[in-house]
């Protein structure tokens, strides 16, 4: 039985910690100084091991075995969300070191920018399967600061370095380790869940454009204030939402952001950003076809006209059943009945990785389920246990 | 009979024009290096008419009149909002510059800070009655870059200059020539407006705590998202004070932050600016409770707690009659029946200034009714007449 190394995989972890440390959590968005020192870390601690490091052009950090195949892959993201939790995305990495460390044939990969600080989000996966153009990189921009792609990519040394793609038939399947970002598990009393699937997340940015004017010499029947119909709007669609959602959809307004912003000026613009979430691709469709719905009434009855920008329509994805089943029986090894199947509410690099061959993700308890933030933490006991538990559902697949 | 010079004046206003030139309107904020240069200018021009010009230490420019009294005190802002129109507070300054030209025996004051770029606001007409304390000078912060008010003070040159009080018995009353900022003298297709009274702005910030999380991991039933409290906050206000206002009544919701403001990440926080006008104090009283009892609601139905924090209440105060009727008597002398009483809806100086004095105002028409923004016009004929009729007011008054 393969026997990951407790102390070396918890020591790495807390060594990645340090890089950005942002009070309990980190600061590692992608592409900036803590985010590529993180990379080179990575690529010292793949060289360590054994495995032959590398960084692509769109950053990718690739450790690849180099013994005899069937191989599985195995990674998450090593950049962070800003000032947030250690664990997100690190996890999967430094586990899929774990399980290269205790002698499995693994690839450890950390995609670039799952996390989405350049628009199009998930570039390193998407890269990785072909599925990210050249025109692509050249128009993105860093949602934050409006960085170009190309600049980002240049300043981080990058320019120039070919984009790796998967090798068709290398992989026999894909594992990733991640935290739950949720409270289910902790609700349940258990210590880990084998994924189902992965949701898909609709990105919209929804633009009303009304009349900035002063908030004093504009009667309330004169005003077309931009501000007002979004808050019409965005009651509407708190109102309707739960009659066409599926049991576990979600969805989500991120951002409000009035123009010009002051204390007396009407608004002349409205920016939203709106996204929902399902697993299930016909729940998704009504979604969207509601959402469109309570557009066209909003046009029809407000003075400032809302239109509906599509952002991103990502596909949802079902993890592969012999690796389901190779993870429920590790799971149930190391935890007997302390795990649960789950679906994924947040979208992983795994649902790309998926597009090419079978993925299967494990979930590890997340404190108060709080995720995306400095506060995000799991267990010692739990994080180990679950990287000994994907360790042997690797064993268990790559002998099936 | 007392005669404006309507080239002089119109040259004027278009020289100030070009100080912080922003498309067709300026940007001045208060104590920036345009506006410093706007009050500079103002003191060329305060000395060339043959006043004694002055700043003082929170950025009151003063030019005053050296001959003998009755005096008039007359006068408006000349920092603009930002990337706003050329009138707005422009206007009621060289207009009093005109007037001291024509011989009137008047003061002309450009009062800091009327737009409230800093917290507070009226910096410079409250310090002239003395509602300005040194405390709050301290305190004070600018609202658009978080500047502390002494910084700024100091940037301008104005550290430890003194900060000038009106003089006891000087002024026989105070006069404002501003722009309506709305469309009722167009629509009605009047020139000029006599100003019966002006509301009084009550400025509010709603703050509402939630949980930041991750838009995925996290359930519908688990979040506590700020954002959409706010949203049915905001919806209930929309709701509810139609039925609590009065025939004049305005509420402007200015700016909905989401903290972080991200499309993945469930808002931890709402940050909303909320205002209400009305020259009623029993109306303003009752929109007050109003919005506190929505607040009540929300928080016994809400998982998100909002609490309200009061920026600033301000007392509506009514013109002078004598003024006003000379202001009439003006107007259909110069515009026979092309006038109109109406109130301002817009907060003024005068509002504070009225506390020492009689004041009156006058409106002139603003093309569209657009202020606040860089297209904000009016009719040089328009502009012309009304200075005219300032001119003429303000020589009745003082022969009343």
């Amino acid at each position: 039985m393969t026997t990951t190394d407790t102390e070396k995989f918890l020591g790495d972890l807390h060594e990645l910690r340090q890089i950005g440390a942002y009070k309990t959590g980190v600061h590692r968005p992608t592409y900036s100084r803590q985010d590529m020192e993180s990379r080179a870390w990575l690529m010292r601690k793949m060289t360590e091991i054994g495995l032959e490091a590398s960084i692509d052009g769109i950053g990718n950090v690739y450790g690849r075995h180099k013994g005899e195949g069937p191989h599985l892959l195995a990674g998450s993201h090593i950049e962070s969300q800003n000032y947030a939790g250690w664990l997100d995305g690190a996890l999967g990495v430094v586990a899929a070191l774990a399980l290269a460390r205790a002698g499995l044939p693994v690839d450890v990969c950390a995609y670039a920018d799952e996390e989405g600080h350049f628009e199009g989000g998930f570039l390193g996966s998407r890269s990785l399967i072909g599925d990210l153009s050249e025109e692509e990189i050249d128009k993105a921009r860093n949602r934050t600061d409006g960085t170009p792609l190309r600049q980002a990519l240049a300043d981080a040394g990058l320019t120039g370095k070919p984009r790796m793609q998967l090798e068709p038939g290398r992989h026999k399947g894909a594992l990733e380790l991640h935290i739950e970002q949720g409270t289910k598990l902790e609700q349940a009393g258990l210590r880990a869940g084998a994924v189902t699937g992965i949701v898909a997340i609709w990105q919209f940015r929804i633009v009303i454009d009304g009349q900035q004017d002063h908030a004093g010499g504009t009667t309330m029947a004169e005003r077309r204030d931009a501000g007002l119909t979004a808050v019409r709007l965005l009651a509407s669609i708190d109102r309707e939402f739960p009659h066409v959602c599926g049991p576990r959809s979600t969805w989500t307004t991120g951002r409000i952001a009035l123009e010009p912003g002051a204390p007396s000026i009407i608004p002349g613009r409205a920016n939203i950003l709106f996204q929902f979430r399902d697993l299930e691709i016909t729940v998704l469709e009504r979604m969207e076809a509601t959402l469109v719905q309570l557009i066209q009434e909003s046009n029809r009855n407000e003075r400032c006209q809302a239109r509906l920008e599509v952002m991103g329509k990502a596909t949802p994805i079902m993890c592969d059943p012999v690796m389901l089943a190779a993870l429920e029986a590790a799971a149930e090894q190391h935890t007997p009945g302390l795990w649960q199947r789950m679906p994924s509410g947040a979208g992983h690099d795994s649902q790309y990785i998926g597009r090419k061959m079978p993925v299967a993700m494990l979930f590890t308890p997340s404190i108060g389920g709080i995720s995306h933030h400095w506060t995000e933490n799991t267990k010692d006991e739990d994080l180990a246990l679950c990287c000994q538990i994907l360790a042997s559902a690797a064993e268990r697949f790559l002998c099936s």
